[in-house]
Order: C-alpha cells, then sequence, then structure tokens
C-alpha cells in the first residue's frame, strides 16, 4: 500500500526526529539529554560476548573507550568464545549470577537513568541518610514473602550486610563494660565474623571462637554475642541461637532466607537479622543490605555507627536497590522466587544424583518442607553443597577436588574439618556446567577404579 | 516547500519508529530495552519545582509513583514556589549543591544508564575491589590539576573519604604496640576525626586530643597519628603537619585540594592523602573517595580493612564516579573548575563585602595566591568562612547569629572557642542567597544601632 517515500518527506521526518527538548515525534516519546547514556548502554549490552562473558559500561578501555568482553572463568578470546583447556571448574566465592539471566529478561523494567545531578547532597528531605521509600518497599516485600516480621521494628541500611555485622556487634557490645562482650558462632560458619571482629580489634569485644565453648558459661558477668546462620552458609541448615541467657544477645544472618535457598516455614521474628540484596536480587556489587530491629537503643548505636563510618549507604546503590525490588515486587515476588529456586532446585537435583553415584562423597542432608510462599512442599535448593570427602584416607577434601580440576572453599575456612568442602551453587550457568562436567569425571573416575579394585 | 504529510506515510513512519530491537528509524537510533529508563528519568528531570527544588527519581511517593518535589530550604508548597516566613537561612552542613547547575549543564554527558545485570559479582575481572579504569583516571586527573603525585603511589577507594579515615588510622597503628596510637589534630578541626577515633574504640589506637598537647613528646614509644585537613575544614588555611619524628605519621585530609577552593602551589606528596568527590564534583550522596598511599604495607592493611568493613565501595558508585570523572576531564578539566571557582570567588567577595561594614564580626584572613593549574594569581574562594564575633561580650556566635535568623555551626564542634562559627558557602545558590540577606540584615542594624548610640 505505502508508495515510495520522497526526499522531501524524509527530510521532513528526520528533522522532526532529530530535534531536541522533550519532542514528540509522530507520536512517539523522544528522549533528549538521556540519548547518549541509553546509547551507550545498549551498545555495550548488544555486545554478544559469544555467551559465555560481558561487556561492562565501565569496562572500557582507557584510550579510545573501546568496551571489552570480561569472560567467564574458562572462557578467553576477544569474544570470549574460546573455551579454555585445563582450566579448573570455579566453584568458590558466592558471586550470584545464577540471577544475571533474570535480570537480562527484565532489562526493560530494571534499568535506571541516572542523572548527572541526582542525589548530590548526604541526606534524604527528611535528614536521613536512608531512602524511607527503600524501607517501605523492603517492608512490603517481607510481608509478601512472609520470611521477616518488619511491623513496629526499626530498619537500617548497611554497605552490604557485611558493614552491618559489625554494627550490630559494635551496638551489642555495652562499652562501658569492664570485660569486652564475647563473639562466638557454632561451626561451619561464615569466616568473615571472626575476621571482622579480629581485625577491627575493640575494647569493647572481642571474638571467643565457637558457641559450644560456651554453653554452659553465660551466666558469667560478660555478654555474650552470637552469630546465628539461617539457612547456613555453608551448609544450609535453619540454624537456631545455641546461647541462651539475659547476657545473650543473638546475631540472625538471614541472607539466606529466601524462597531461593530454603522452604519458608513462618516469618522470622529475631531482635536483630540482617538481610542483603546480594543473595536476593543478585547484585553483590552494589553493597546493600539491611538490619531489622526491635529495639530502639540498638537501632540508634547501629545508626551512629553508619553515620561515622559511611555516612551511610550510597544514594546510588539505594536508588539501583529501589529499582531491584520494584521488579521483584511485580506480581508479588512470584516470578523472581520461581526463577531462583527452579534453577538451584534442578543444579541440586542434578549435583545430587551424580554424588549419589559415589561412596567417596556425600552431600549434607536436605529434605523437601513446606514453604509457606509457595504454599506447598519444596525440594531443597541450596546456595551451596557442602561436599565431605567420606574416605578415612581423605583428609583434605579441597586437595582431592582441586586434583579433579575443581576449586571449593575448605572446610577450615568455615572453622570445620578439611574433610568438607564448599561448593558453590549460585555462580553463572557456565561455571556450574563445569563444575558438573569435572565431577561427572572424578565420579565414574571412583566408580572404574573400583570395579578395577574388586 | 513541505506538502502535507497523507496520513498512509504518517502510519508507515510510525511503524518505523515504534519498531523494536535496535532498529534505525530513518537514520535515527532508536532505543529499545532503555527506553522505560530514559523516560522515567527525563520525566522526573522536567518537573520545574519553580527552581527551589528537585524531584527525584526515588522522591516519590509509594502509591501511584508520583514524583515529589524535595523543596530547598526556607521554599515549601507542593511545587516548592512558597518562600517561608520567619525561615532562618541554613549555612549549616557541606552538602556540595553549588556544582548542581554544573552537571544540568553537562546532562547529556554525565547521565548513566545502568542495566539491572551491571556488575552483579562481587569483584571485577581483575578479582579486585576496585575499578582500575577508574584509577586511571584519578591519576589522570591529578595530573591535569597538578595536586597531587601519583606515580609509584597505590590507590584504595572509600565509601567517601570517612571510611578511609578510620581505615588510616587502623592502618597506621602498629597492633602488637605496647601503648596504642595516640590520634591527634589541631583544632580548629573537622569533628569526625575526633567522633570516629572514639565510637570505634579500638585497642591499637585512641584519641588523644589537639597536637599542642604532644608538641614536645614525639620522642616516646608511642606512636602519633596526626590528622592535617589542607586546605583546613573550617578556616580554608593550607596546614601542614605539626608534630615530627620518627613515630609520627600524618593523614592528609585532601578533600578541599581543588582549584575550586584554594590555589594550587604545587602537587601534594605526602605519604597517605584523601580525596573525595563530595567536594570535587559535589557528589556527597555518592560516597565515593579514594586515598593515596607510599607505603606499600598501609595500602595492603587499608584495602583488608576496606574488605572486611564492606568489600569495597559500592561499584554502582564507582561507575557514577567514573562517569562524572570523564566529564570533569573534557577539556583537561577546566570547565569544572572553572565554574566552581567563579562561583565561591563571587560568593566570599559578596560576603567578604558585607561582613567589612562590621566590626562585630571578622572572617579568616584569606590571600590572592598564583595557582599553578590556573596559572594565575587568584582570589580566595574558600568552602566556609569561619566567622568571629568579636565583641567581648558575643561569646557565643553562634547564639547571635541564630537570633539572627542563621544557621552555622558552632566553634566548639571544630575544638574551637564559640566565638567562632562556620558558615557554609558551597550549599544551593537559594541557601546562599537567603544568607546573604539575612547578613545584609543584621550589619545594618549593627550599623544603625552604633549610630544610634554614638
Amino acid at each position: 500500500m505505502a508508495k515510495r517515500t520522497s526526499p522531501i518527506y524524509i527530510g521532513f521526518v528526520i528533522v522532526l526526529c532529530a530535534s531536541s527538548m522533550f519532542v514528540i515525534c509522530m507520536g512517539e516519546w523522544e528522549s533528549t539529554w538521556s540519548t547518549r547514556a541509553a546509547e551507550e548502554a545498549e551498545a555495550v549490552a548488544a555486545i554478544p560476548c559469544s555467551g559465555h562473558g560481558r561487556a561492562y559500561l565501565d569496562g572500557l578501555i582507557l584510550k579510545g573507550h573501546e568496551p571489552v568482553c570480561e569472560c567467564n572463568p574458562c572462557y578467553g578470546g576477544s569474544d570470549c568464545s574460546n573455551l579454555l583447556s585445563d582450566c579448573a571448574a570455579n566453584a568458590g566465592s558466592g558471586d550470584p549470577y545464577f540471577l544475571e539471566p533474570f535480570w537480562m529478561q527484565h532489562a526493560a523494567s530494571s534499568a535506571i537513568l541516572v542523572s548527572g545531578w541526582h542525589r548530590m547532597g548526604y541526606s534524604y528531605s527528611d535528614e536521613s541518610y536512608i531512602s524511607q521509600l527503600l524501607v517501605e518497599y523492603i517492608k512490603k516485600l517481607h510481608a509478601i514473602v512472609g520470611n521477616a516480621a518488619t511491623e513496629g521494628r526499626y530498619i537500617v541500611f548497611g554497605s552490604g550486610s557485611t558493614q552491618l555485622l559489625n554494627a550490630a556487634v559494635h551496638a551489642l557490645s555495652p562499652s562501658s563494660s569492664v570485660s569486652p562482650a564475647k563473639v562466638v558462632a557454632t561451626a561451619p560458619y561464615y569466616p568473615v565474623y571472626r575476621a571482622q571482629t579480629q581485625f577491627f580489634n575493640s575494647r569493647d569485644f572481642s571474638y571467643e571462637g565457637d558457641t559450644s565453648l560456651w554453653k554452659n558459661s553465660t551466666d558469667s558477668n560478660s555478654r555474650f554475642i552470637e552469630f546465628v546462620t539461617s539457612p547456613n552458609n555453608p551448609d544450609g541448615k535453619l540454624n537456631k541461637g545455641v546461647l541462651k541467657g539475659p547476657n545473650v544477645k543473638t546475631i540472625y544472618d538471614r541472607a539466606y532466607y529466601w524462597p531461593h535457598f530454603t522452604a519458608i516455614p513462618s516469618p522470622a521474628d529475631d531482635d536483630l537479622m540482617l538481610f542483603t540484596i546480594s543473595k536476593l536480587t543478585g547484585h553483590a556489587g552494589s553493597r546493600f543490605g539491611w538490619a531489622i530491629i526491635k529495639d530502639e537503643a540498638v537501632y540508634q548505636t547501629m545508626l551512629t555507627y553508619l553515620q561515622l563510618n559511611t555516612f551511610g549507604v550510597s544514594r546510588d546503590a539505594q536508588l539501583r536497590a529501589l529499582k531491584l525490588l520494584d521488579v521483584v515486587l511485580e506480581g508479588d515476588g512470584k516470578e523472581l522466587f520461581q526463577f531462583a529456586y527452579s534453577t538451584l532446585k534442578d543444579r541440586w537435583r542434578r549435583l545430587k544424583q551424580i554424588i549419589s553415584e559415589s561412596k567417596r562423597f556425600s552431600l549434607q542432608n536436605l529434605s523437601p518442607q513446606y514453604c509457606t510462599f509457595f504454599k506447598r512442599v519444596k525440594d531443597p535448593s541450596p546456595a551451596y553443597a557442602w561436599l565431605k570427602c567420606e574416605r578415612q584416607q581423605d583428609k583434605n577434601c579441597y586437595e582431592i577436588l582441586e586434583a579433579a580440576g575443581i576449586i571449593g572453599r575448605q572446610g577450615s575456612d568455615y572453622s570445620a574439618d578439611n574433610r568438607y568442602l564448599r561448593l558453590s551453587l549460585i555462580r553463572s550457568e557456565d561455571d556450574f556446567e563445569i563444575l558438573i562436567n569435572k565431577l561427572k569425571n572424578l565420579v565414574p573416575t571412583e566408580k572404574e577404579t573400583k570395579d578395577f579394585n574388586n
């Protein structure tokens, strides 16, 4: 039907399209000052890196500003198309790239365009360092998921829950006390609790090892501060505090208490709970976490800590978190949680199938549980495998796996026996597939060896 | 010349413009997934707030997502058009809104569009928490400005220089020492040095008051850590370290060592220097600073501090800083520094003119100096006025100014006499104009009173 457009019409349309300042081009919205940023972002996103890497806005060579591909482990070449031989599977850190595909599928709704003058000042309009809108989003999310009570609670933000760990220890330590508060945790536990407490070396608290050493001593004059990770890193167990008594304060690290990683039996209602987007939306790099606190004095001290430490959390990180949670909240969170859960459930199932072939290795025991969020029984979907080397002679499980081309994290990192090893299951699909392949090689080797020995 | 476009042609063009996936619309680039973010940002930016406030992307009411104006101090109403009566001039905090107009003038080049999957992991491709590209930008900037030596130095990032202050104290304190390091500063000084050191209450260091108390004691066994702010907050002086000796370590807070605030006599070459974008680009809310360090062991300890405290600085804040510095570096930084300097020079000139009418008040004495960056003699352009109430009976300058409708910060906040008061000159134009008006009212009052008394 359309006739060939004459040069005059083309010229007319181009003038309309190119003119600036909030122009409507033939009924379509036309960007003005945001165009360059949008072009840059889309150009970088369009670099395929063969599906085995990623180009980032800030991954540019200084001169000429050429975007470069940053390849996934075991991939190389300028476009990440080369699978490197003799490359060990990276199952080490908990980089939560398993959620990256979700955000690529939600590109339009999760993008933010930050103007050059966005939030230049120190505080929000209420003079605080905390976006109250983001507080509201967080409360709404917990209400929808049913994983934490927030009503009547105080909320503070941290640069990841990392910053909040020590802020909480500080706030729970009585500063005028004769003896410093004793900070403890039950092995296997996340190593940062110990490392941080020792490094900051405060007069008000000191690290005192495993909880088990203090089970019957909490009636002393000392304040005890117990770290509880639930679900636990590394083994995914829904741990509870061990120490009881009027001198005991507990910090519940709830980083993994999301339907991705565990069935949610009921809303957590502890005195002090820590959460992070690192393991919720997968944005570890943004450094955003929050604490939910019952006691006002503890809240106030944590606020002071955050103020004197960093003047609160980057407003850019808070804006990013707000946008991400906005997407998560769409459709009452069903989409993200379904994606995350089914990804990890499948990974666990495949891992378990391989390990079940073996008598040399075992995994932590996790069973299906009823989840109040999904309103059904869920299979296990932990963030990490807590692998055990079962043979008497395999005292260092890390070395055994390393010899088979698999890099995990050794048990002693978690104050546990080196017969154990943590394998991260929340990394990219590439990393997980390489891990599975290496494990498949390892377990048949064992079978063949067994057959041969028999 | 152009004939009326027929409906058929309009329909054809709209289809072209609206089609998705990296389409070229009649020669123009067309956005796809970035459109929504760009629209949101431009819509918020287009809200005028009468020129006396700002609407932000995250300043939305929860239900309905209606952007709201956040009004400058002394302005109110839904569009910030009401000048409030009986409203005190806000000359308190150092919110660097004086640079906001610069970024609005550079809207296109300073905007960033952050995709939902930008830098989700903990580390950059080199396994660090520090963008090496940003390090290169920082070095280039210092080379252009000539305000700091960076060759052969180590650079670490902090969530503002705030975080780096304590990281530096920590790194300079010998942890195995019998006596904690003594942290000192010379009044008037930035109160966070004392507050932070005392609050974190480490076994490795303690706050020991004014430098003058220790001038002849640095040959003791104790390590001394001296904070030096240069130019100084509050009085703009180019301070140097007071204590000397093998046991003395100095932390140079160089937040204000930019051509905005001072002539640059030569590149600073201290062992440990702290900088921040808060006072360079005006983005205090982003929380981004850096340390330039000579000693490798100090650098390593600061890195560990940053890792255990927050796992580094938000990658979102690093991306933002990169983009902002990219704009600053355009034209070798001339544009930003010229804008910042001429704004503050004018403010200082106007303030000085008013105060010179008065015998009741005086300002710190600053004289024109040759600036190696501008290659000419520059008039003073300090970030703060350090006002003194000269009358014998005016012992509390804060109260005098408060009664005249001006809120500054009292001398005692800076460990100085309350005859002094800090007035912030780096806030918004609105705040500065209100301050000037209130001062004009105050000084003529004084003159009239004097005339009357005579």
